[in-house]
């Protein structure tokens, strides 16, 4: 494990004394804590940590590093999960027409300012197949009718299981999907809707921004569930408009929004800096990272 | 006239020639046209303009600028007011429990930043008169209760009617009007909503926005109308907040919010910047004034 | 100690284990750990933390864990301090002509949105004392010219010494203080500047963004150091304006900036978010206070 | 002319009658007047003019509509130009080894959103050569040293001339261009500096950034002049930052507001929305287009 990041994620009822029981075993095993981040919610009495390490001082394997934290973690109902940066997730893009974030996406994943493997992008259209291509990405155009719908779903299930995707990116995919699939991959589905939620959820949201006269434009990121456009958010971003805004301007605008919006949305999840908590996403900031 | 600076605002169908025609106008009657102001409408061929002039140059009087305005007027369809600054406009505030938009607006007042007189407070509770005398405003404790809802309504309009108020602050004033009260005064009664309109309508924007989890919260101005928190917004802002933030730290960072969107919302109508189409407000930005 | 809030803020050189030992010291004692907040200066090697403790647990005096926590501290190179929350800080508030800092930080502490006492105002005008007035705060008209600096400099010194000032706050001061009289107060004064430093410093910042034709412009509050506009960055924030802006509209938009600069940054201090390494303030956000 | 979008740009002494002569001229021509955007400097009694036109109602040719105008301009002391939207300029970009700005100009002028034609890339190293070859673009590599400045620079004039070049973007092109290449091409050489001037002038802003402490950073796009990070500032934008942040990290987060900053300022200058006038650019903001 020498010269890894270790990153653990915790959550459990709060109670006294956890960030010393924490710090003092990973301090006992001979990490470095490079970073301890906690937040309490003194409303439903829960804790949370994101605790990450340097393993540079240990010659502990993961098997017994596990093994060891189970025996804190159990009394102390922790619900955890530890990540050791020693692979890069991979993960499937899925779009419709619309490329903007695909573009910014493939770009900050190629420059390194992502950390993940893009594996393949998958669409109901073959409109953004060239993009693909210039970045040397797999492009599989899967279209779908209302009938065709759950056999659509379940070719893209076979290809991204086959190809073990970690996260999947709803970077405008303009299809609804269901519960069934959606189920399948709990808080690794983050979709971006071009307004800020919950302003304007569902089909259309700049023409309704417009018609409302709103002054201000947004982006949500969020991961997916069953209800559309009502997940946990983890980023939200807006901008100022003015009456001269037409519904094609407001889009315009919005593309910048969007695009930020999902990068920082893709990073802190790649960067393993959220946990979910009910309908809410607890993302921590990073730290010196 | 000498020295004013007259302001038109003006609403018509959209024609060529309009902008020729309408400068051409006021050249001729010897104005200096300070800003000439233009929104065109495309989806709906409407046209608004905001002209200011000043009568430094002429001796003309307002009954006679007034009545040759009409003959170009009425073939083009204009809707359209003159102010010609030289009166105050009286403004009554109304209040509840909350003291921050009040204090916000009877020091801008005060400190000659909001170009009005303050004429008096009026409210629900008898909480905030410490803050009148203050600053040395009429406070007129009305309670109301559903039952005599109608009656104090009645009393207020009164009120507004013996002071020959002009516009009508609503600066978290927590009862809501009935729409006989409200269509005594189209487009001058202005609300406080703390929340980012469209979400969030009715009671408890924050504990609502806590339980979204959303990662920003805003606070919105808008002209009151019928339909509650559904009229023509007029100025929303927003600042970003994190899990952290509880229904409570939420209310503190939206005080702040609240204060400057009210602030130049009342600023922008004052100075007579906005023409309201629909349910939308065209709000023209200052031109150098 | 029971019910109390206490804050530690600890900085000292890098190592390993810091949070585990000052975490279970903490825990050790009886405390409940609300927050510990953490940040380490990998390019200086050195660690900062603010550790806020619920006492409701333990009956331990102010003295034994004050010489306990010495113990911990020595070998490790501590430099700390301790809040017990128990006494609000005593602030005066230095002013000249401009008022609209003053009305803020005024509202502010009468509403209990700032903890402290606002013990006096202290101006080289007597312009502002009609707002001292209304809220009833001692005013201390000191005027100064450049031949009775270090006279009046002196008397200055006098009241707040003898009012156990804890806190000085320059709101728009528009006097360079001695060095002499700054090294009594470090980092116990808090001036606001009125640009986003270090652009414009010095004399008049909203001329100069003028002429540069600056898109954007700024506040800036900071603790006053020898050296004039360099003391540590504790907040900016910065609005849009464009080319429209005269100098006199900058003042006016940069007003708004600058009250919620200045009392954020007064928040910050009161509430022992902030340390300061060299001429870096360290400001710690809340945590869910 | 059918069909087209004309654009005037106006700038000249203030002096009365002016919208109303100019938007006369216009209409008497059978133009419809799309939108006429005035500013007025009251400091320096300059008037300027931006108004867009549309030809459907009229048959005038440039050369005839151009001399008519003359006819206008002369006796107003008129500096003037027009574009009739008819062909899209033609642009260089010059980096060096950052690829974000690249990348993003590429993309959105592949798309469409950004109105020209990319015609080559010029660069002192060849490292970015396979982003141009992924959206064939010409690259040219044109190393530089101290010994080799104007001879490189005479080479890079050349390629620009000889492709009719319009407008040069200096992508974060990490040399100093000489006085005599830049005024070759003056209002016509876009720069992107990485901090929000004129805060952080010259080398290494970001490290500067993190010494001072500030609590934001930005980026200004400018138009490049003899004085380096000296020219008419076109656009800026900044983004909060904390004391975590490291140089490193600034570095990534103003990589996101250096795309924006420098896409916008390049959208303005191709959409004919900037006047300069000394040092300060008038930037007019979009109208409905």
């Amino acid at each position: 494990m020498k010269s890894q990041i270790v990153t653990f994620l915790i959550k459990c009822p709060d109670q006294k004394g956890l960030v010393s029981k924490i710090t003092s075993f990973f301090f006992e095993k001979g990490f470095n804590i490079l970073s301890c981040q906690q937040y309490v919610n003194a409303i439903e009495d829960t804790y949370f940590m994101r605790v990450r390490l340097n393993a540079d001082g240990t010659n502990i394997s993961k098997a017994v590093l596990e093994n060891s934290f189970l025996e804190l973690a159990e009394p102390l109902n922790f619900k955890w999960s530890v990540n050791y940066g020693d692979k890069k997730q991979q993960v499937a893009i899925m779009v419709s027409h619309t490329s903007h974030n695909l573009y910014d996406l493939l770009e900050r994943a190629k420059e390194g300012r992502l950390a993940c493997t893009i594996k393949m992008i998958i669409s109901n259209h073959d409109t953004l197949r060239p993009i693909a291509n210039m970045f040397d990405i797999p492009y599989y155009y899967l279209p779908v009718t209302r009938e065709t719908k759950l056999q659509q779903e379940a070719e893209v299930l076979n290809l991204l299981e086959a190809h073990k995707v970690d996260l999947i990116i709803m970077a405008r995919y303009m299809q609804i999907l269901s519960p069934s699939f959606i189920n399948h991959f709990p808080e690794r589905i983050i979709n971006i809707h071009h307004s800020f939620l919950p302003a304007f959820q569902g089909a259309n949201p700049y023409k309704k921004a417009y018609e409302r006269g709103v002054k201000l434009i947004g982006a949500t990121a969020h991961y997916a569930t069953e209800d559309l456009d009502e997940g946990p958010i983890i980023e939200q971003d807006v901008k100022p408009v003015t009456h001269e805004s037409t519904p094609s301007t407001l889009k315009r605008i919005g593309a910048d929004i969007e695009k930020l919006v999902l990068a920082n949305a893709v990073k802190c999840h790649l960067n393993n800096q959220i946990i979910v908590a009910g309908n809410r996403a607890i993302v921590f900031p990073e730290a010196g990272e």
